[in-house]
C-alpha cells in the first residue's frame, strides 16, 4: 500500500510539514468541536502586546499532534513497542488536549463557569465525543487520565514537566511573538528522549537542551505571558464581565450577547459536580468571537461604566500595571482607590466604591518554570540509572532559577502615579 | 533629545522590531478603526488550507509601515529630500492603506455593498478620520490619491507594481503559509531602490531581486491565493450570503446577525455615488467576527439550505474545485447541475433549480504577476537611463511568465465526478 | 535492536541533524580521501565576494548524503522497493560524488591535468577505493555509471537535472552566501517525488516547487557563481599557474610548492587515456591549501610577474570584469592590450606581449538553468502519464527563461576603461 | 552627497547586509594581514565535530564590525555624542581585535611562541600597521588599550563581559554549529544598550535578554567549545607539535614545513619582552594552512610516532576524552599509562615513557559564563541607578549558574577503558 495516500499534509511555519493520518484523526480535526479552536487565540490577549501573536489553539493542536508523531516514531526507533492502537490514541489525546478551553481561556474561565478547570472540561468533551463515536476514544481517555498503567510514558507525553503541549507552545509562541530568546531546541529534545522502565527519560547528552528548555520557559513567563500589558488587559476584560453580570443581577436586559454567552452570563453554572450535557452543548458554542462581538456593541450601552470599559478595550486604551516590591499595604490600596475616584470624578464618571472598583485591581502574578517535586524531568545518567534533572551533574545550580516567582502588582488608570 | 523615547517598539516575526513613532501615528494605530483590522484576517479564508495563516490586516499594516520607514530612510541616504511632513504623511498612508477592507475582504465585498472597491472605501475612511482630526491627514490624502505632483514617488511606494503593501504581504503570507518558495528578498530590493527624476527606480544590481519578486508573486497566486480549496470556501461563503439575502427578500426575519451586518443585508447600499456617513459608520462596525458568529447560529436555521451550507462551513465539509481545460460547455453545465440535483434529492435536500444553484458554481480565477503597460518597474540601467523591467537586459524572456493566467473552474459537491 | 545506536548524528545548519549510518558509510567519511574534501572549498573563490561562503565540499557531501536518505525513505513510503544493499550503495554514491574534485575545482582543473573531467576522476577514486575495500563499492559503481538497468532512478538521484547534488548545493550555497532568493524548497520537492515506470517523476502538485527550483538555479548562476568578481579572481589564479608553468618550462626551479603540486606542475599529466595509480595517488594529496600556501610564498618570487600576481591575490587587489554586449571585436582586444601595456610600463612592470597577457583576458560565461532535451524533469500529470516539465500545463512559458545564457566579458586592470 | 556610494555591501548569513565604509576601513579589510584571517578558522578544530563550522576569523571580524556600526548608531540615537573619528576608530578596533591570532588559535599558541597572549599580539600588529599607515590608528590603539579616559564605553564595546566580539561569535558559532540553543538575541541587547555616566549599561527591560545571553554562553562552552572530541583533537595537534620540536631538538632535519613555520619550530621565540619585527613578520605569514600542509606530509615521516599521530589526524582517528569526577589520582595516571603502553606495544609502536606520553594526557577544562567581580554587566534599574547584573531584581539566583566550571578529564586511546 502506498502510505503517502494515507496522509493529508498541511504546511506549518513552525514544523514545516504536518502529516495528518486520514481516518479518525482527520475526521476529528474537521469536527466542529476541534474547528472551534480556530476561533480561540492560543495566547488570549497577548496579541495586544505582540501584534502577530494571533495564532489559534487549532494550529497549536495540529502542531502538537505532529510533534507527537515524531516523538512516537523516535521512541519506536529506540525499541519501545507502541502498538498502532496506542499510537493513534496518543495522537488523539494530544490533538484534543485543549479542546475544553473556552473563549480567552484563562482570562474568562471563572467568569463563565465556577469551579472551572480546563482539563476537567477537556475530559468532558472527550467523553461526549466518545459517546458520539461509539467508544472510539476509550483508549485515548484511559491514557489522558493516566489509567493506562501498562505504559505510563504515554500519559507523560501528554501531561508532565516535559510534555508535547509545552514543546509546541513554547516554540510557537516564541516564534509568533518574535521573542527569540524563548525558543526551544525541540529536535534535540526529541532525539534524546527515550523510555526507561516505562517512563520518559532524557539521555545524558540532552542535559543542556533541557536546561535551555527550562530557562526558555522561565523567560517566556517573565517576558510574554505575564507581560505588564497582558496583565492589565486581562483585568479590563474581567471587569467588563464582572460589570455585565452585576447589571444582569440588577435585572437589566442584556443586549448583544450571543445566545450561548447569554446562557452563561445569566446562569453562571458550576462545574463542581461535573458538567451537564446542556451546559456542555452551550459551552461548545462559545469562542473568542462571542466576547469580541459583545464588547463591540456594549460600547454603546446605557451603563456608563460598561460603555467606558468597552470603549477602552476597543481603542487599546488599557490600564497601567505597576509591579510592587512587596505585598500592597492597606495604605497603598487606600491611596490608589482615592486617586482613582478623584480621576473618575473629574471625567464625569461614577466614582463610588462599587463603580471605582472597575478601574483598579491588586493581584499577583505567579510562574514556575520547572516543578521537580513528585514530577520532574529524569536524566539517564548511566545505562541503568535515571536521576531527576535538578540532581544531575552540572545542573545543581539551576534549581535556584526555577523557584516559583511571585510578583505583586496593581493595575490602575494611566493618569495615576503609583510607587512600584 | 533622546530619540529612543520618541518611539514605541513592537516585536514582529517578519521584520524583527517595528518602530512606531509616538504622536499621530501611534494615536492612529490605537484608533478603533485601525484596531478593527485586528479582527479581519489578511488572507480571508486562506486559513482553511494553511492553518497558521491566521494573521490579521492589522499586523500587515504595522509591518508595511515599518517597511515604509526603512524605505524612506534608505532613500534619504541616497540624497532624496523628504521633509518630516512628507515622511509622516507617507507612513500614515501606508498604515491606513487597507483600512477600508471589510469582513473576509474580497469574498464578501459585493455581497454587502454594490459597486464596492476597497480602495474607494479606504479613501472614504481616511477622509472621515481627517475630519475628526482637523485636517491632519490632508497631505496623506494628497499622496494617497496621487495628487502630490511634487514627489510622485511617494504615491508609487503606496500603490504600484512594486509597492510596500506587496512587499510586506508577500513576505508575511509566505511565512505564515510556510510556502517558502513565495518568499521575497525585501532587504535587497530596498537597498537597490532609489529616486530617479521623481520616480522610484531599481539600480541595475537589483534586477535579479526584481525577477525573483515577480516570480514569487506568481507562485503565491498559483499556490496560495487561488488554491482550489480557498476558491471553494469562497463560493460557499458567498452562497451562504446569497441565500440569506434571498430569505430576507422573501420577508423572513433574520435572527442572529449583528446590527451592522443586518443593516447591510437588508439594505445592500451601493457605493456608486460614494458612501454616506451612515453607511460608513455601520461599515466600520463590521469585521470577520460578524460573519463567523452568524454562520455559527445559522446552522440552526429553519431554512434547510442555509442550515446545510453553514453546517458544511463549520465542519470544513467544503465543496471540491475542478479546474477545466477550457471554458465550460453548455453540456458540462447541464451535467453538473443534473448530478447535483440527483445528489441533493438523495440526501433529502431541496433540489429545484434555485435550491441546487447553491451547490455548484462555474467561475474563473485570474492572476497577473506583473503588469508592465503604463505602470511597470523601472531599472536604472545606466547613470541616466531607466528602462522598464521587461525591456532590461537578461529579462526579456521573463515577460512570458507574467502574462495574466486565467483558469476556468467549477466548484461542486465532492460526491460528484467532473472531468477537468 | 535499538536502531538509534546504529547511527552517529552530526549537526548541520542546513538540514538540522545529519544521521550517519555506522559501518561502511561512517568508515568512508573518516577515510582520508573523503576527509580531504574538508580542505576544498565548495564554492572555490566565491568566498572573495561572499565572505561567509567558506564551506567545504565535505559538508556538502555529508548534507547530500542526508538528503539521499530522506529521499529514499520517502520513495519507500510510496511503495518503491529499495533493498538495503541498494539503499547503502546509493548513499555511498552520493557521499562520494565529488571525491574526484581537485583544489579550487573548476578554476584549476585543466592547469593540473589535461583532458580532465571531475566525474571521470571521481570514478577513478571510487575504483581505487573499491580495490582497497575488496569490492564493497561494486554496486555503488554500477549505479554511479548508470549500469544498473534494474532501477534507473537510483542513478537519476545522483546525476540528472534534479539530482540530490543540486538540491543540496543550491540550498547550502544560497544560505552561506546569504543570497536568499536562490533558496529552494527542498522538502516540498522530496515530498512530491516518486518513481514511475522506473524513473523519478514529480507529482503534479509539486510543479511550482520545480518552477521555483529552476529559477533559483538560474538566479544563483547569474548572481553568485558567475559573479563578476568571481570571474576575475578565477582568471587571476589561472594566470598565476600559467606563469608558474611557463617559468618551469624555462627551466626555473620552483620553490615553495608542495611535492604533489610540484609533480603536477612539472608533468602536467593527461587524463585522456585514464589516470595511472601514480598520478591518482599524487592527486589525492592535493587540496586548496597547496594552492594558497604556494601563492603566499610566490609573492616573494624573483619573477616580477609571478610576484605581482600573487601579491594582488593576497591583498584582494583583483582585476575588474566588464561584460560585453557582443563578442569582442579585434579592435577592442587591441585596445585593451595597448592600455594594459601602457599601465604596466608606468608601474615599471614587464609589458611585452607575453608579459601583458597575464593582465587581461577575454572569455565568456555560460549558464543553463535547465536542460530538457534528452534529460529533463518529468511531471506526473495524470495517474499514468508523465510529461516533461516544459510541456506541462502552466509552465510552457518558463522555457524561455531556461535558455542557455552566454555572456562575453573581459577581465582587465581596474585602472583601464573598457566600454561594456 | 549620496551616502550609498560611500559604502560597499557584503552579504552575511548572520547579519544580512554588512556595510563597509570605503576609505581606511575598506583598505584595512583588503590588507594582507586582515585577509590572512580568512585562512584561520574561527573555531579552530571545532569543525571536526560540527562539520559546517568552517567559518574563518575574517567573516567574524567583518560581522563584528557591522555590529559595532549598529551599536554606535543606536547609542547616537540615544543622545550619546560620538565623533566621526571616534566612530571610525572604534570600528577599526573591532575589525582588528583578532588580528593577532595565529594558526589554530588557542591550540597552538604556546607551541609557537612562549608567553604568548593573542591580545598582546593583536596590539603588536596594530602598532606595526599604524607605523605603515603613518599614525592613522593612533586613536584606535588608545581605545583598544583603554587609554581613552574620555569615553571608557568605547573600550567596553571592544573588551568586556558584553563586548561586540562575544555577541558576534556566539551568534555566528551557534548558527554554524547548528547548536540552536546557544543563539543570542543580539537585536534586543543592542536596542536596550545605552551609555550612562560614561559606561555601557543595559536598560531594565533588557534584563532577560542578558540572562539569556549569559546562559547561552554557558551552553556554548559546555556543548561546543569544550566538547569532548574538540578537547581530544586539541591534544592530538599539540602532541604532534611537541613531537616535532623534540625531533628538531634531537637534530633531525624538518621536511615539509613552510619557512615561517620552520622559523617558529626552530626558534620558539618568547613574547615575554615583546615581539621583534622579525618575529612579527614571520608570524604574519602563518595561518592554518601551514599546520595542515605539514601534517599532510608528516604522515610519511620516518619517525614512527610523528607519522602515526599525523595519520590519526588525517583519518579522524582521534583519541577519546573521559571526564573525571575528581582530580585524577596517581593510581589512575599510572593505570592509564600502563594500558597505553600495553596497547602501543601490541601495535608495534614505541612504548617507552617518552613515546607513550604522546598518546594520553590529563588536563582540565575551564569555563566561566560571566565574571562579575570588577567587570560585570550593569543594568539601569532606575533613571539614575545602575546595578551590576547579579544584584538586579529577579536575577540573584542566576549567579549560581555562572560559577566557573572546572572539569578534569583524560584523553586516551579509544581501545583503553577508563573509569570516568
Amino acid at each position: 500500500m502506498d502510505k503517502s495516500t494515507q496522509y493529508k499534509i498541511f504546511n506549518d511555519p513552525i514544523h514545516g510539514f504536518i502529516t495528518v493520518p486520514k481516518g479518525i484523526i482527520l475526521d476529528l480535526i474537521d469536527h466542529p468541536y476541534v474547528q472551534r479552536l480556530r476561533r480561540i487565540k492560543q495566547m488570549g490577549l497577548g496579541y495586544l502586546v505582540f501584534p502577530a501573536a494571533e495564532h489559534s489553539r487549532f494550529s497549536h493542536a495540529l502542531g502538537a499532534m505532529e510533534l507527537a508523531q515524531r516523538t512516537l516514531n523516535n521512541l519506536r526507533e529506540k525499541d519501545t513497542t507502541i502498538s498502532p492502537a496506542e499510537y493513534e490514541a496518543t495522537l488523539i489525546a494530544v490533538l484534543l488536549h485543549d479542546v475544553g478551553h473556552g473563549p480567552l481561556s484563562h482570562t474568562l474561565e471563572f467568569n463563565l463557569i465556577t469551579d472551572f478547570h480546563h482539563e476537567k472540561m477537556t475530559l468532558a468533551v472527550m467523553k461526549y465525543l466518545n459517546k458520539e463515536m461509539n467508544g472510539a476514544l476509550d483508549l485515548t481517555i484511559k491514557i489522558f487520565t493516566d489509567q493506562y498503567a501498562k505504559k505510563p510514558f504515554l500519559n507523560q507525553l501528554i501531561s508532565s514537566q516535559l510534555d508535547i503541549d509545552r514543546l509546541d507552545y513554547l516554540k510557537r509562541d516564541s516564534a509568533f511573538t518574535s521573542v527569540y530568546e524563548g525558543s526551544v531546541g525541540i529536535e534535540r529534545i526529541l532525539k534524546t528522549m527515550r523510555v526507561h522502565k516505562g517512563n520518559i527519560v532524557i539521555e545524558k547528552k540532552g542535559i543542556y537542551a533541557i536546561e535551555n528548555y527550562i530557562l526558555a520557559r522561565r523567560l517566556m513567563y517573565m517576558q510574554v505571558y505575564l507581560h505588564k500589558t497582558v496583565l492589565s488587559a486581562d483585568i479590563l476584560i474581567r471587569n467588563i464581565f464582572r460589570r455585565v453580570r452585576e447589571l444582569i443581577a440588577e435585572g437589566e436586559k442584556l443586549y448583544h450577547a450571543s445566545p450561548a454567552l447569554q446562557f452563561f452570563l445569566e446562569n453562571q453554572p458550576s462545574a463542581k459536580k461535573g458538567v451537564s450535557t446542556k451546559v456542555l452543548e452551550q459551552y461548545l458554542q462559545l469562542d473568542d468571537n462571542d466576547v469580541f462581538q459583545s464588547i463591540k456593541y456594549w460600547q454603546h450601552s446605557d451603563d456608563l461604566i460598561l460603555a467606558n470599559l468597552c470603549k477602552r478595550f476597543q481603542a487599546r486604551s488599557l490600564f497601567r500595571t505597576t509591579f510592587l516590591n512587596k505585598k500592597p499595604t492597606k495604605k497603598l490600596v487606600k491611596q490608589v482607590k482615592a486617586k482613582t475616584q478623584k480621576t473618575l470624578k473629574e471625567k464625569g464618571l461614577p466614582y463610588d466604591d462599587e463603580s471605582s472598583s472597575y478601574y483598579f485591581c491588586f493581584d499577583e502574578s505567579y510562574s514556575e518554570a520547572y516543578r521537580y517535586e513528585n514530577e520532574g524531568i529524569w536524566i539517564l545518567e548511566e545505562k541503568d540509572k535515571a536521576v531527576e534533572f535538578s540532581k544531575a551533574a552540572d545542573t545543581q545550580n539551576i534549581i535556584a532559577l526555577t523557584q516559583p516567582v511571585v510578583k505583586p502588582y496593581v493595575v490602575h488608570l494611566k493618569s495615576i502615579d503609583v510607587e512600584g
